[in-house]
């Protein structure tokens, strides 16, 4: 197996974007949980995104969601970010929480409603400009729930009419990133609900427009780490947003519902040159913390993804293909578990020592006190939540 | 095929409970929409199921949901149910939307939960002693996010321990039924996840506990039919809970996401003999209206089992036996597909219309102008929804 | 509605192609059961597919599968086939029973194991040639059982240069269409899992080259006639293998399991151009008779075919588009399901009447006395199955 | 966390009874693959076993299927056995192969079959005594393809009627176990399709009758470990049949498709009580090994076994209980994933030197050349497979 010395360059690149909303309230249709110390403003949670990175030294980015973050000055807010160590990154669009949006966004029968959506991406696209971002990420609530609800060829076409627009104006340097979901919030269907559509539409654009893949939102039994090897493969892999799922689009720490599927896919975005410093792919967290602290829930994501990539990178791939074409089922299958099987975290403890990190960042921020003095501060005002 | 006229009679005793929440707004996690005429208070939601009544002739009870529907005077609000011609049903309880249930209610570790939990039924035992139901239906969100996060066998028996303490006042009259989920709003786990955890529970307790089906709550591929065979042959099933879904618990209008399900269901309802007048069996929805209207709604909803249960009762039941005895495969699945495919709804309408009924009542009811006039004076107040 | 004069043309025009293989015995790994009259030949596989026709007027072609179906001089069986009144079509070819074949095809890591299937595929086209079948059918066995058993991407790339020494060779007048399985022999991976797979694959090829979709070979819960309009959109739509499935790759008679996703599915269809005469959309069974008999079981299915493309063309699409427009969920659901709960079982009898076919086929074959020649006239020999 | 010498006792007493048909060819209904030394009788296919335990140590008994391991003398195969290093365990009985169950065995609607499948069973019983069997382990193959080709409610009458019969026969030594599956070889319905039906079919028998959890019968998402924990809560949990799956019964190497889940099944088995010496818990093997080495392949599994034990064993349960009443979702969830992240492999190595077993089995068996010998000495004879 490949040594631990070897690998860390490639750990020391490593970077993990943070979702701005992950450190808000959230929740399901049924309750949403309010935490003491939860941020009220979008200052509040890059301050927070920025903690996760301290403790880590993963997490140098921040995406905002507009118009849940959405503020005056964005070159403000961009140096405010950079003050507290962090940059700001993805910009999400939100279409789907406007009653204009009731009957979808982009793809709406009525041009009122798709200029209202493209006018609102076009904004983000403004945004990038101050905030610097390089990624407008577009994820779609557009669907329908019963079955002759809407014509889903006309829609497929509009879509692919209102990107087009969307892209135009997609700068030299940006690039427009297509997020698919199976299902929720439309039951019956979604009008991007699987890659082969997202890079369909995508594909039409051009060069700097991609596919988001978000692990929670496939098929049961769908083998992501398949896709994640066929998207690099053709060229279209944007991003990632990780989340893990043992149901439907649970949106639970990555790697926390199972480990071996995020080994698996680490394993093809190395194969795939993803891990490469100018591969271009995004790494993002998209998550909720329902029930569970929001900063060490973070910490706890960024080094899940930390331990699988250096357990995904010493595999001993020379042995591996070795086997692969011998034939051999239990020998490539083992080589591949060992690799999995080995516990990388004593290595990784030193790893961070030697960088000025805590070796152990859950119990360094849980011995800090730094949530109780949140907890302390934070009184009043309206606590964060998926609204803006 | 058995003749229309011969299963008028069981027609004319269908019954099936409205619940007062799908006039409420309702959504999911990313966005709730209002309408027009939504009620404000659960007097306008019992007048809106007293109109699906009016209607259709289909629903002359509905279900309250405590504390959505708390009022001051139970008995008076029985009582202006009559007025409106309907009669109040099954009691819901809800132990998920206070802080306390973060990490459960009847199976929470902690004993002074579980005690508010369990004062929570008994208040609402009380509460059916006032309306007149027969019925306490008890759905849990119980359950975990993560692995290790709960004691599953803990919580199993200390679940046992409050709903024993909870059937203990259950009146001779009166019924618990326990229903079980799948999954959410807990992801990793829930506390009653399938019908045979919501069996052994409602076994343990004694005759008046029964098993709820809600048909939207099962995993991916499950032949529901065979499990309402089952558990009428056990003795155990109290109560449906109505809706479709193609991918999670969708909550759509039954009958919609896959009629043949539906059809399937009551051929197994009927052959368990659930449809007899004193098989103690409860039909009711449990659905949302995310983005279509309520009222309507609610009438498609109950015509949709209306079509399907007389779809059923044609079925050559001699006929299917004979092809069932002899292995004739192909015989028999057309003598169950001749009774699905057979049009009923022409012999519907009259059969509505000499029961003083409007023959199209989805037509009948747009073009009484009851919506508009709902819409125009409703104004005010804060609609309805899932919160109390 | 529309009125069924109006769409008696379409339905005139229809063709389903069935497969030889349905009429040799099947059944799963645990047993296959044979039937008394099953055929032993190829020729009488043929005939079998004529009596089909002859009782239904639906099934013009037979597909062939080699080596199954390997004779020595195609172009007799071609006059073989036209004397019984059909004409062979699709050839499918088989790279998964060959023990070279075990860990792949078209996709393997040896030079000399890809090379002896291209050449597999090449004589097809041969063969072709000789039976005037337009379409070269692929599906792979390819995949794996474990993780790091094999090298995705380096499958994937092969594949595309395997098929592209395939393509090379597809006449002017023919096609190559690749079919996408979700699983099944392969339990890890598949090399062509999904429409996005096969749809870059032949995209990469050219404009003769083209996807099958297989109703049966998608992740559960996958909403099957959006893929059906994308693939219309992106004209790479080939060929249906139609069948019917509750779990897996059940290969049931098409519209047994869930005869609403069938009519979906056919209003897609209608939607997308696929039933117009030069759509080049070739329609074929592709199923197993485990437990049921294999000719009625074939008329069955293209009865059932032909009954949801009757429901699919009564749909009154302006009407639809109308209410599908004007944001009427409740409306324009209504008018998809007035479609589909129409019984136009009758007037399809009226129709085949008047074309000199029997008002029922299935109760014409059983009267005929067909099966029981047969039974007693196919003594001796090898009862045909999965197996050359 | 708790010590590995701390568990040694525990590892010492595991066992792992191997199925004999585990040894000879399997595949799937597209193809069975053959191996070079694949054994030729059951006596081979119980040296095979008996191999297996002499490298590892882990597996002192091997199950049995009748018809295909009948022989004439059951006393001379078990002496046979006991040379070999091993005892004969569960006997599996099979009525899925014989034409006369085409349509069901216990459940069928024609007294006769049932008759003769009771009697298969009683047989069954028989051989159990002069094998010294304890356990007679029942999977049922009935079931039905289509929706109406067989009554639901009366097969599961008939099925106790038959079990009864059974059951009145069986020694007060012995025990039943019944098994449930999801579906195949039938695919619309199976008889026994979840826990809830098995474990109501053999409360209504006795105390001696019990379920078995095959791990790879469920529907998708479906939380294992819950079930384990509520049958061994409700008493009737009598076996294990280990294997892995990704879709459906797919019969992977155990703990292959998801290493995290067979974990948290040990833990539950633990908390459970199920490791203990009088637990009565069988844990078998139900696998195939389609294109991997059979013996390698069982080796490979009972360690998977033994590591994900000894993972379990080491978890902290103090700590953890109290984490989780205290509800810290992330330190619970933490106190888990470092037991399951824990490398056993070094340690398990020594503990193996130290019984005077190998240290690495695997490398242990490819260095012996017992494989080429097989290879070189089994030539001729009919190898085995699902056949008699």
């Amino acid at each position: 197996m490949t040594a631990f010395d070897d690998i860390a360059p490639q750990l020391a690149a490593q970077a993990i974007e943070l979702p701005s909303w992950a450190f808000g309230n959230s929740g399901t249709r049924f309750k949403v949980f309010s935490t003491p110390g939860t941020p009220r403003t979008v200052e509040e949670k890059i301050a927070d995104a920025a903690t996760v990175h301290r403790f880590t030294g993963l997490a140098p980015t921040v995406a905002l969601h507009i118009p849940w973050d959405q503020v005056d000055d964005y070159g403000a807010l961009a140096r405010y970010a950079a003050d507290q160590g962090v940059a700001l990154g993805t910009i999400n669009s939100n279409t789907f929480q406007d009653d204009a949006y009731k009957f979808g966004s982009l793809t709406h029968s009525d041009p009122a409603v798709r200029r209202k959506a493209v006018d609102h991406h076009l904004r983000c696209l403004e945004i990038m400009a101050e905030t610097g971002s390089r990624d407008l990420k577009i994820w779609l609530a557009d669907g329908s729930n019963y079955a002759g609800q809407q014509d889903l060829r006309g829609r497929q076409d509009r879509l692919a009419e209102s990107l087009a627009e969307i892209y135009a104006q997609v700068g030299a340097e940006q690039r427009l990133v297509l997020e698919y979901k199976f299902f929720e919030p439309a039951f019956y269907h979604t009008d991007v609900p699987d890659w082969g559509t997202a890079c369909a539409q995508v594909t039409a654009l051009g060069e700097r427009a991609l596919v988001c893949l978000d692990t929670g939102h496939h098929a049961p039994g769908t083998n992501i780490e398949f896709i994640v090897m066929q998207l690099l493969r053709l060229g279209k892999l944007g991003s990632f947003d990780f989340n893990s799922r043992n149901y439907a689009d649970d949106d639970l720490i990555v790697g926390a519902a199972d480990p071996f599927q995020l080994f698996r896919i680490m394993v093809e975005v190395i194969r795939g040159g993803a891990l490469d410093p100018d591969s271009g792919v995004a790494f993002m967290l998209d998550q909720c913390h329902n029930v569970e602290e929001k900063i060490p829930g973070q910490i706890r994501s960024v080094l899940n993804v930390q331990e699988m990539t250096a357990r995904a990178l010493l595999l001993d791939r020379v042995a591996l293909t070795a086997a692969q074409e011998a034939g051999d089922v239990l020998g490539a299958h083992q080589i591949l578990m060992d690799a999995f099987y080995t516990d990388v975290r004593p290595a990784l403890a030193d790893w961070r020592e030697a960088r000025g990190l805590p070796a152990d960042p859950m119990a360094a921020y849980a011995a800090s006190g730094h949530q109780q003095r949140l907890a302390a501060e934070r009184v009043g005002g309206t606590q964060a939540s998926w609204a803006s």
